[in-house]
């Protein structure tokens, strides 16, 4: 299987990702975590990006804050699906980062989540890599009945508890 | 190779999504263009987004304005990836959808792309395709070389021009 | 009497709803509370919703957060009046929720309260069913006298401490 | 059946209730259309909603922009549900309109529509009014019928153009 | 001298105006602190507001937060000046109150200050006072110097420390 | 009487202006008219304002768009009350001019008006000098009472066109 | 003297850098106008910026729009000082560029000016570059006195015309 | 060399300064730390200003919350760069500041670094400087070589901690 990357702008974010890092694990797939500056080391980020397919990734998750290009980046750089995790780092709710992320220029997509989303991020990349691995699909629809059938126990629960 | 589903919650949305069903059409990629409203056909959107696996789709893209749930509904009831174009159909700019499109809750996610960034979601859909087709990641390649190519032809004009 | 219906979109919300369930008991109002996700149980949400009527519902107040579509989706699929209360459940401070609940597109409306207003949906769900019930309606002016008595309480204690 | 009131806090915004008020009369719903200014008429804006139960009035829908104090004024009046549209007035777009008629302290509820969400509003009394009205209710839901097989006839067409 | 009114709409304001208080207290400009609300003591609001000028009131100080009418609702009912503080009493950082102080319609002004600024809204009373308040005036050019010689000093003890 | 000063930043204001100086006109308030800027002209800024009372000013009027600091240089330089009209002059819609004219520090107030809210200045410095001056504060109730009686004539006539 | 780069990312944008590049033709400073874009061309971008300082540039203007990233990854190549611009490229009014532009990590710098404020980088160039060049500090403060002189002229002008 | 000013609009910015102080510091560039007020003390912001550049000054940095002016009024009365620091100083999270730091009319720029951004302040004073000073320059460069080592650094530790 094609691995996954999750790349963050600065260690300070790991935290942010470490529900996609254990989503990633529990589907078993592949996956390697990085350390990589859009601005602090931005050879580092193209080096990265643009060898990205022949190192044997399939999905580039990138993790940012405040004025976040580091998605942007890496998403000029390869031809990978880059998705972009907007992180709440600044006094600004993570709306810099969000903008930052999403509003990227005709030709090079970026598929933003939610701020601080790191776990749809990972959930994301699981989808992409299903479309070709009949295992993993199967896992994700497992996931999902597990999801649904979390929620109907709690309706349950919560309807009993105020009847 | 797997189809991709362009779904606009409203017919009004078509010109927005031209972009988009150009881009599919000139990487050759098969797809379907659908209005659904997660609204006002919800049991279509629901059986569309649940039988798209089996009916041959890889990638759907939902566009949808103001409270635009159409990208969320269709993921919430498929595991293929889903992506969201959030449309500028009110009077907020597009913020609305927005934020309706991309702030999706654990489990859920939705690739969104800028509002309006109806060619960057064909552009995502055909990367997400192209990890499991190599004629179509060598397009992407030379599609990118192209827009390489043209902003350095720009710039020689440009730079040419103000000396 | 009619009953109303208080559905959130995860059990994390009970804490915001706990307000209108305590005023709906105060108005002796039969109702259930529900836990039904848009996106996690689309398909309870949607027979939930077009069953209510005929289950004896009234009122059907929804609560969610960030892309806020619970509101939204059981509105597609009745016509009894929802009332939305948007949650702050993100780093956005609510205001994602208030724009994907509030901004519907036309032919689907959904009365939207302050983000977080729980009390006010289960006090104008009491609105709408004392349309057709006198001793509700009392009930009401009799809460509405005794916030206006309260404040001109108040107004007198504050008024002298400051003479 | 009881009456319904089309508030609006200046003349200049009868085009955006103009939606509103067709939508009343194709639901042959009796209604008033009024010009009451919870600024310059602030007597005969309490005098309305104080009265407007007896007069025969079940529902009002005030309709107001930039700081739109109107819906929330009425409310503070009457105990009948208030449906608030706010109108884009002013250079903001309108969410100064939006947050000044949701944010409603907690007490007095105004069931808030989108901005210019006219048309929503109308159907939104008719909902309410519909709770002890058959003939209503099923009006709508007639309505709502044709608005599903709208979108599945431009369905039809979108999808048999694109093939 | 002619008095100030401190109107909040909550007593639960009672914090964010005790700068104000304090600030009437040092000018020794009569004052009068009230809790009157545009919701819930409409009738109360008109009637404070229509008889302010008469029983000796030159400036009215309104406080309120969320969708804050006190201001606009006084303003609507006397012609003397009106003062409004938008205070932070939602999840929204009082850009709700912000607005829905400030954007009054053409007619009936409400002179806005800072989310919170009470202490402001104490020196602008002062200094319309002042224009017929030799007294006042004097003082408050004390004030501003008294303030400009604290900055100064404080000048001068931080160049100091980093020499 | 004491004149009003209308400040403008920029004489591209003037437009935005020219309501603010009819209704000084109308009231027979004696005024100046001037363009002075915060950052073009600041000398002339702290000299008009810092004389402003002894060259017989009782209010100052002041419209800046963008970075709006022309109030709050003007304010800074004098014990007058100052009133700011925040102007739409950017791409921003004014909400840098609000911002940037209503948040003022502690010590300074600037009395704030709605974007581009010309008028309502007028009407405020009326209000203010009316404080000493009896034929003001009739003529201020006599407009008062004109608006009411344009609202209730309007009122008569759609309500009659739509019954 | 050392040269000063202006760079945008689209030649779309041309018409918004003119005023920079006519004033710094009216500063006689010599210039290079380019087009490089940080995702499209990002080893251009990456060899233009690494390179400027020995190339002979002293300060390097660079103008985007949308997920601005062109300033902040010119800046993280070189060390010489960086200017953004951030351009009203997208439905957003240029508040994705600004926050994109000026929300910067630390380390790395961009001096932003105003949404599309082409004039004002270029003449904060000027101020740069002016530091070690008398005869350009005596051109700026030239142009500044012929600002202030422009002003008083209207100043005169305006408040001729309406006394 | 020239110096640098540190100038704070209130002492209670001296926490957001002190990244700022200390990066000056480790530069060995000369710096004198201010506290002056665009409105408590503006003859002395115009003095300051005005002297700068005889008085041996290179680059102006101000800081301020708010109504942010400082650093504009200091760039209306000098031709030296003035770089702006937004303070989140009240309950808006500095959005206040930003604008009004950054949306300078044109004429006068002031380079704007993030909310709280103090650091890159002294980053981008240090950069101007270095233009004239090879020092400096050479400095800057090993500081970013070390910001680039010490991202590598951590890369390879986080990429080996989940391998």
């Amino acid at each position: 299987m094609k691995k996954v990357a999750i790349v963050m702008g600065s260690d300070s974010d790991l935290g942010v990702l470490t529900p996609a890092i254990d989503k990633l694990k529990s589907f078993s797939i592949p996956h390697e975590v990085r350390v990589i500056s859009a601005h602090r080391t931005p050879l580092q980020a193209i080096e990265f990006a643009s060898k990205a397919e022949e190192n044997g990734f399939g999905v580039i998750i990138a993790a940012a804050g405040k004025a976040a290009h580091l998605a942007g980046v890496l998403a000029g750089n390869t031809t990978l699906p880059v998705i972009g995790i907007p992180v709440k780092a600044s006094v600004l709710d993570g709306m810099d980062a969000l903008l930052a992320t999403v509003q990227m220029p005709s030709g090079i997509p970026v598929a933003t989540v939610a701020i601080d989303g790191s776990a749809n991020a990972a959930i994301l990349a699981a989808q992409i890599l299903a479309l070709s691995d009949e295992n993993l699909a199967s896992e994700l629809k497992k996931m999902r009945e597990k999801m649904t059938s979390d929620v109907v126990e709690k309706d349950k629960k919560i309807k009993a508890q105020f009847e």
